[in-house]
């Protein structure tokens, strides 16, 4: 079952953003993650996997040392804005229903 | 024995920089790593370790994912110029005399 994590990540610049793309395109290369969208303006990093839980992903991104501020599963299917100057409301981001 | 090694390191900005010096620093309080110097207006690295190899030193940087430029051994003892300003001719500096 897929699963979608978000990450608030700083981010200050595109090299930074750069090298979080690098270190998940090579997990997406490796088939480990399905997915994923890393928004600079937004400071947030989405990931979908169909086999990684959220501590796998975190430690991930964590090997390019930028801060992870904030992260959780999001429901499947949720995706960031496109707008760049829409704003995310990290608590307004809806997580799956624990059964 | 001490050795130095010199890195060109694309660095676009202080979260750039700071995420090279964060792994490193870890290295260092592991003892790995003895010194190091991360220069963002240079974008150079230079790290002293007594016991890591000029690769290892690379997959340490890598993990980053920052673009690693050049890399190359130098003589024990060279600094970076404090001065900003102050450009590093990467051929000009001293690699140690193979024996």
């Amino acid at each position: 079952m897929t699963k979608s994590y978000l990450f608030e990540v700083k981010m200050s610049c595109g090299g930074c953003s750069g090298a979080i793309t690098r270190v998940l395109n090579k997990q997406k290369e490796a088939e480990k993650v399905k997915d994923f969208t890393v928004s600079l303006p937004k400071q947030l990093v989405l990931v979908e996997s169909d086999t990684l839980s959220l501590d796998d992903v975190n430690d991930i991104i964590a090997k390019t040392q930028k801060t992870i501020v904030n992260k959780k599963e999001v429901i499947q299917g949720w995706k960031l804005p496109e707008a760049e100057g829409e704003k995310v409301e990290w608590d307004a981001v809806p997580t799956p229903v624990v059964m």
